[in-house]
């Protein structure tokens, strides 16, 4: 296992890099390639940046003048990746990567060596201790980068991941001219107009059983094309339908075949989403749980709501307050 | 003008203290007001604390078991009061108050000393620069109350106030055993019924035009009353119109009487909120400015949607992007 030395020192002897990004990629692998992307020519090497998916526009400022490079690479870094799949169809050049730089606790090695610091809140809180390492100077642009993989992979500070060493790290990257609100605006603030689709319909269509501490939503297939809602759209939605106050089961039940329903299930303590699903054959955290139902929409909601009735009435009064 | 050397003198010399927090109190105003409670108890002081509204439930935690007392007080403190009038009933007291503790640039003087640092993201920053110059340790219930107006104020570190001051604050606050992850959880990601049906009409509501740039949501009283939405729910709706993607101008019509229709603007860049207002007698910032219009709800929104598009041709194209 390698350290930030290591990386530092491998990075300084290495030109010609490739540097990679997981597929789908989010602001925190995009941001750290494009600040080592950055850092390196700062150094004078030549550079290139691969990634199986294209980078989403908004994330385009990240490598803006960027003078990447195009040649046979030398050696190869993949960040922010934990398994080579995750790279996707880029996964033959992760089986000949010389460096993996990750955050990720679950990590399993690919590269010829790796530095993994399983408790940073992002790739880019190890990048913003890498690149002075390296000699170079956190200029805005790679302030802006750094900041990004930061806020993003801790939902804007506000998840448990945020360390003191992250809080530390946003001070730093602000003093080297980070534009902190601007990023914040169009990672947090801004709604396409198909996620507003579907949170009109999620707000709309949610509905509430045993006292309003269990709440259900049906993503039908219907719903979906209607909204035109994307994956990653759809993503958010099991959190929101246990965000409302004195909810303590959210469940959303998901068309995935002819008379097939996926469960997701999300819970507050002491209440256990994992027992819950295990009831069908699925499986999970206490906090979130999945399993399949088959039957029509009407009995897979029928039964799973039933569970999760008994369930509540087991754990009696939950106090949800802090 | 006091500094924080005065305030922490005064404080020490003290006892009998009364300390205010602002009407419509939030996690500022009294985090800032536990956290100075539960300081001035563990240097042995009796205390008393006093806000003209009632402590919302999902602020209960900041004031649990503080000791607080019932006694004619000898001096009284006010937190995050910017003006004696936000004291709402409790105005007389603010007129006798020995020390304002604030961090509002705007603050207008009411106190016999004043301790104004208008650049601080929240009360609860300053407040935590204090407690050690009173030589009280940072407990972890102290480090809730601090961290809960922190991140508050900065809308959980989002906005253009948290500074690098306020990063490094919080990392101590972690340091100190603040319960961060949990108390952003009640914070942002918990939405009451009454929220959701707010929620609900907006996204369904919301009208666009000119191509999408401009966008508009009415809140008549008839949605209010269905709704059941509160003052401190309806808050947050004109951000909420203006952070669909590619919006410039986001309008709320808010009925307000017969025939009389409050408009509230927010603009993005170049385009000039304002400006736009201006042309019906109103005013306020380039990115946030309100007017009123005389009429029927139809003719109201004509107006402003009319004076919207013109300003709109008159920029061209803007480009939201970083």
């Amino acid at each position: 296992m390698a350290d930030r030395e290591t990386a530092a020192a491998r990075l300084k002897a290495w030109d010609n890099i490739l540097i990679l990004s997981h597929r789908s990629p989010d602001g925190d692998t995009l941001g750290c390639a494009a600040a080592l992307c950055r850092a390196l020519i700062a150094l004078g090497k030549s550079v290139r940046f691969a990634c199986a998916d294209a980078v989403p526009e908004k994330f385009g400022y990240l490598f803006r003048g960027v003078a990447l490079g195009d040649f046979e690479p030398a050696h190869i870094v993949a960040v922010d990746v934990a398994d080579k799949a995750l790279l996707g169809t880029l996964e033959p050049f992760g089986e000949q990567a010389d460096l993996a730089i990750d955050h990720h606790a679950t990590h399993r090695p690919f590269a010829k060596e790796a530095w993994v610091e399983g408790t940073a809140a992002a790739a880019c809180q190890m990048m913003a201790a890498l690149i002075p390492a390296l000699g170079v100077e956190i200029t805005p642009e790679i302030a802006d980068c750094l900041y990004t993989g930061l806020s993003t992979d801790t939902g804007c500070f506000r998840y448990a991941n945020a360390t003191p060493e992250t809080f530390r790290t946003a001070a730093m990257l602000l003093e080297h001219g980070a534009r902190a609100a601007e990023i914040n605006r169009v990672m947090f603030d801004t709604k396409s107009r198909t996620a507003i689709a579907l949170l009109k319909r999620v707000y709309s269509d949610m509905a509430f059983f045993h006292g309003g501490r269990c709440a259900v939503l049906c993503l039908t297939q219907q719903l979906i094309d209607e909204t035109g809602a994307t994956e990653s759209d759809l993503d958010g939605v099991s959190a929101m339908v246990r965000q409302v106050e004195g909810v303590v089961l959210g469940l959303t039940i998901r068309e995935r075949g002819e008379n097939e329903y996926k469960i997701s299930l999300r819970a507050v303590e002491p209440a256990n989403a994992a027992e819950i699903c295990k009831q069908f054959g699925g499986g999970g955290h206490k906090g979130a749980a999945g399993c399949t139902i088959h039957g029509t929409l009407a009995d897979a909601q029928a039964q799973i709501v039933a569970a999760c009735g008994a369930a509540l009435e087991h754990i009696g009064e939950v106090d949800t307050r802090l």
